[in-house]
């Protein structure tokens, strides 16, 4: 039996990737429903080749584009955000993968989880905004979430077989493109340049997200909510060789770690064949061609989104919604030429000075959180 | 229920430390048994403390001074190296550590597994000597071996919860004091040089398998048993700073290592523990502290002890046995002054030519080949 799948945003970077991953275990995995916000072509593209059951397109002005292009194929064609939340709970699909960006992927989570669907996360921002709210829900339906981040992926992978409590987690940075800039040379970093990750290829949004390492901070809250540990127990360490995706301490004071060559389609394909691992034609790691490996601490002075990270998953509540909320319209702005490097991180701190505090969200609460917040930081844009 | 423990080889270093570990965790271990060569006075010391059911000296002529020395205690008192081999098929007894020092642990583990103990083997050579005959045994009277050299520990933790094969091992080694050496240098090595090891503490007779890295070659056989992989399989890789005590590589191209600072502690904790972790006061690793762990191949044409394992490893049937036997020769010569580092490699390879090879040995095969070897190589010591 293939385990079908559902890939929400399948035209992006991890979308395609998890697509390489169907390509190559065909005998293992069969794509089911794929979703995208905008890339129209590309949707239609992957739909001719892998014969999905279902297409969907958030973007309702593309749709009668896409229903026109596949016409002659027995595929269902829908359009409109709340479309994803529907195919997500098709009785056919064994397991969702969540890969699309930000905000938008946490309904449709909720969706599937209701629908107890296995959830293959690379949406980190839907723990970043609603972790406990995700997280119970989860235990509730009983639905596993199998982590996608590189970083989860090998936390979750040094956890296999452990019975043990976690002492600590050392969650590793490349420390992004800017890791050794002064904040001087910070204050005049351009989009082009943030743009290049030393390591990973990766959407535009989470490649900015490293650059200011807030990529880093969510990571940290995402551990937080995956493996019930406080933020205090996440040490950040800038390792800038990307070979160790993480480690984890145990109690008896042994580490163990998760090593490979940078390549997300690895925790893509764990996460679908899990429990098993899968044989792989990745390239592997030639640890004596890499002959070195450091690590040093991150600074939350040059990088404050990374402190405000873990202000927000300390305070709890909507907290991390809000920073969540001002760091997308922030990204936005900076990939249209809009604000400044530094800029960034001011208009955060702002935002969750200003933004309503509430100390245990419902998701409605979620939603107007994450509504005040966008408008907060819009106004700061401008 | 404390887990009843049979210590062989207690006033070793192994030995000394496990005792470590029980005096630390007295709630979840006892000593039911220890035994030891020849350190009369430490013996008695630990049976005075310990208060264990049995002791045991394997040599005969001081077992009446400690008979004399514990005769105010209720504790079973016996001799000779056969006791050892009675003692471990004790009822009571829940799991034994064979901590001896070469050939001499092989009776007894044989005898401990036909006992139905679990067995914590500290005790290489017992491995390297008779790896098929021990682990057929094992499998027949279904007794695990949990592995308590560092390496062999790391990769059964790297292997916690995994049902996927193996593709690598990537053994770590210090690369020991000479790991910068020439030739012209290694010629010249006295024994008070080969017997500082950079990062471990241990016993002479390993410290100078160390230094010629017999001892990896050693555990490359070691492994080869333990987790049942070809020697092609297996990597050496030289690792000065011994933080990475090995890694495993698996067939979708992850990589899991187990990581921490030098301390034999640990995995001795985690075999008499196992499944679970207990919680240590260990000192922690401070990766920043660490700041950079290198990597490099091993030169087999320097420490030519390695390329001579591998060849045994591949030719199978006696020849470890041989390279064992061979090996313990010199080492004892070596640590007399009656040999030199170099020389110890060139009387290992004659042995091995001048040995009766057997493809399939038995038991007594194997009793036979271990003092025909160190007949042959006492002969070139002289």
């Amino acid at each position: 039996m293939k385990r079908k799948l559902a890939i929400l945003g399948s035209t992006g970077s991890i979308g395609t990737q998890a697509l390489d991953v169907v390509r190559e275990h065909s005998d293992k995995f069969e794509v089911y429903a794929i979703t995208a916000n905008n890339s129209l072509d590309l949707l239609i593209q992957q739909a001719r080749e892998f014969q999905p059951e279902i297409v969907v397109i958030a973007n309702d002005d593309k749709y009668p584009a896409l229903k026109e292009a596949l016409s002659d194929l027995p595929i269902k064609v829908w359009g409109g955000s709340k479309s994803i939340e529907q195919v997500v709970q098709d009785e056919a699909i064994d397991m969702v993968l969540t890969a699309m960006v930000g905000y938008s992927g946490l309904a449709p989570t909720i969706s599937a989880i209701k629908a107890k669907k296995p959830i293959a996360l690379a949406n980190k921002e839907t723990l970043v905004v609603a972790g406990e709210l995700i997280t119970s829900l989860a235990l509730e339906y009983r639905v596993p979430i199998l982590p996608v981040d590189s970083e989860h992926s090998a936390i979750f992978q040094c956890l296999n077989g452990e019975n043990s409590p976690i002492e600590k987690i050392l969650l590793t940075a490349s420390g992004g493109p800017f890791r050794t800039f002064t904040k001087d040379q910070l204050q005049k970093v351009t989009k082009k340049e943030a743009l290049k990750h030393p390591n990973w290829d990766m959407g535009a949004k989470i490649t900015i997200d490293s650059a200011t390492m807030m990529n880093k901070g969510f990571e940290m809250i995402e551990a937080k909510w995956l493996f019930d540990v406080a933020p205090s127990q996440v040490e950040v360490v800038v390792h800038p060789q990307s070979i160790i995706h993480s480690m984890v301490q145990f109690e008896d004071s042994s580490i163990i770690a998760q090593l490979g060559l940078p390549d997300m389609k690895l925790p893509i394909q764990y996460a679908f064949g899990y429990p098993n691992r899968l044989k792989s034609k990745f390239e592997r790691l030639d640890i004596f061609k890499l002959a070195t490996m450091t690590f040093e601490k991150a600074d939350t002075d040059r990088f404050r989104n990374l402190a405000f990270a873990f202000d927000a998953a300390n305070r709890g509540g909507n907290m991390p919604c809000i920073v969540n909320a001002a760091n997308e319209i922030v990204v936005d702005a900076f990939l249209k030429d809009k604000t400044g490097f530094l800029k960034m991180s001011d208009i955060i701190e702002k935002t969750m000075q200003k933004a309503t505090f509430i100390n245990k969200p419902t998701y409605d609460d979620y939603v107007q959180s994450n509504a005040e917040a966008r408008r907060i930081a819009t106004e700061m844009v401008h």
